[in-house]
């Protein structure tokens, strides 16, 4: 299987467009005077349902032949928040597996926006199995949270719209979990400007599935930046390897102080995972040079203060 | 005295243009359900230093004689922070007059754009008796945290900026301190569209100024609203008093509530003086009508999850 290509990118950002945000972009100097390079803060965090997820969801909801008329995937995080919301706004049922252990918040989403809950064990396997039975009961098509160019094709709309937003990007930092939106900024770059992964050492597997060349599982889930605890799929990691893309890492303690500096100096609100882009940024200096884009990938969390 | 009127909103703009940001709008529809109108929130919280207040002390400061090189304030908040950064943008020294026990990331804002601290006792007595023996020893220019034409010209840009980014606002609302951003918006505004005020209940001398015809001093600084303990000052309540200005008040349970809401729904950090406009529009409904901007002021807290 190919794709996507550029043309799928353009094509999704059209049809998403009347959907979700076109969202800012945010600079701090105090910021660039740490990194020592202009950063440009594309602030998927304020994108419907809260991160870039919603792209890729109504991208593959709005693909679906019309006699489709339901919709299933499993995810505690963003990407089933999306999908209810895409199945919603398109008339159509959604149904999420989702771990028993999810944060209630996460839950509570998901049911604002009319999708069914499945539960499931908190283990990769019954995931799996849920899912599948699921499917084989009720007839609802799977929408995979990556690997697929549907969701691939809808999160590079982000990286399109950063690069008419700010004009001579040098390059573009993604964090990478499934490696969606990062596959998704390699097709939308096209080459005219560098897209750099960035991974938690404790979730690593992206990295080491580079340089072995091939796909290697998920690391266990240990990085406080839930939203990066999957592996690659096979579609993101041919994507990803095909151009030789750049992965930098960095430890837990520096994805939470990149998250400080983001809340305070940016005055934005992110998950961990957003984080993890600044702090391989600010973790590996001199990597990082002139016009950097970095995706804020969303900010689904509950309040710290109480 | 009097002013400002329009056209002094409109040139500070013009004058402040490439210093500070233009900053974005925010929606959010789940607070929309929530206020039963569309909110419209302006990010000053995203403006250079962290609030508005940059806008007012730039204009102030643009509009010095060339011949004053040296600036003096009393303020252990936003206004200290904006008044060091006009100045040592514009090659001047400023000298910020702050209580002893303000807290320290605030001093370190203020140390980081090069002003020097002076130090007083925490009461507004010692604050005006070390500024004014500061002001006669050392011939710096007092620029007013908010009581000055210059700087409620420079507050009313962000209201001016506001209703060209949303066409057709109904209602624009402020949090109410010593009233420099109100009354900056209601001079911006120009009766297009209806400027209301917000207040805690636990600072409400504006709004019992305004049922009593007459400036009442502040109250004790109980609110958490630490950037709305201030009373007017004579042209604030001039300006507000001659506009028969609406101001609603809400608790501190509400101003917390809704510091909460703002951060998890429309994911960007606040202060708690910011969250007073929408504590006041969902403790007093069916008030905020139509389309509403609400201007959140200012987003410098230091990160509340450690």
């Amino acid at each position: 299987m190919n794709g996507p290509n550029l043309a799928d990118v353009e094509t999704a950002a059209a049809g998403i467009a009347s959907f979700v945000y076109r969202t800012p972009v945010l600079t701090s100097r105090s910021l660039n005077d740490l990194a020592g390079c202009e950063l440009y803060f594309k602030c998927e965090n304020f994108q419907v349902c809260g991160a870039f997820k919603a792209r890729g969801a109504m991208n593959a909801v709005l693909n679906l032949p019309s006699a489709v008329d339901s919709v299933v995937t499993h995810s505690s995080g963003n990407h089933g928040t999306a999908l209810a919301w895409a199945a919603s706004t398109t008339g159509r049922k959604a149904y999420i597996v989702v771990p028993k252990d999810a944060p209630a918040f996460k839950r509570d989403a998901i049911a604002r926006y009319g999708a069914t809950i499945v539960e499931c064990d908190a283990t990769l396997e019954s995931r799996e199995t849920t899912l599948e039975g699921f499917r084989r009961t009720n007839d609802a098509t799977f929408i995979p949270p990556y690997d697929d160019v549907r969701v691939i094709a809808g999160q590079g709309t982000a990286t399109m719209e950063l690069l008419k937003q700010i004009e001579g990007l040098d390059q573009i930092w993604a964090p990478i979990g499934g490696g969606g939106l990062a596959s998704g900024a390699i097709v939308a770059a096209n080459g005219v400007c560098e897209v750099i992964g960035s991974e938690p050492e404790l979730a690593r597997d992206a990295f080491d599935s580079m340089r072995a060349g091939r796909l290697l599982p998920a690391l266990p889930p240990m990085t406080v930046a839930d939203g990066l605890r999957s592996s690659l799929g096979e579609n993101t990691f041919r994507i990803l390897h095909g151009n030789q893309t750049q992965i930098f890492l960095c430890s837990e303690d520096e994805i939470r102080a990149a998250l400080r500096l983001v809340w305070e100096r940016l005055k934005v609100v992110i998950e961990p995972s957003s984080a993890v882009p600044l702090a391989a940024i600010l973790s590996n200096p001199g990597i990082a040079n002139g016009r950097v884009g970095v995706i804020l990938s969303g900010g689904n969390v509950s309040y710290p203060g109480d």
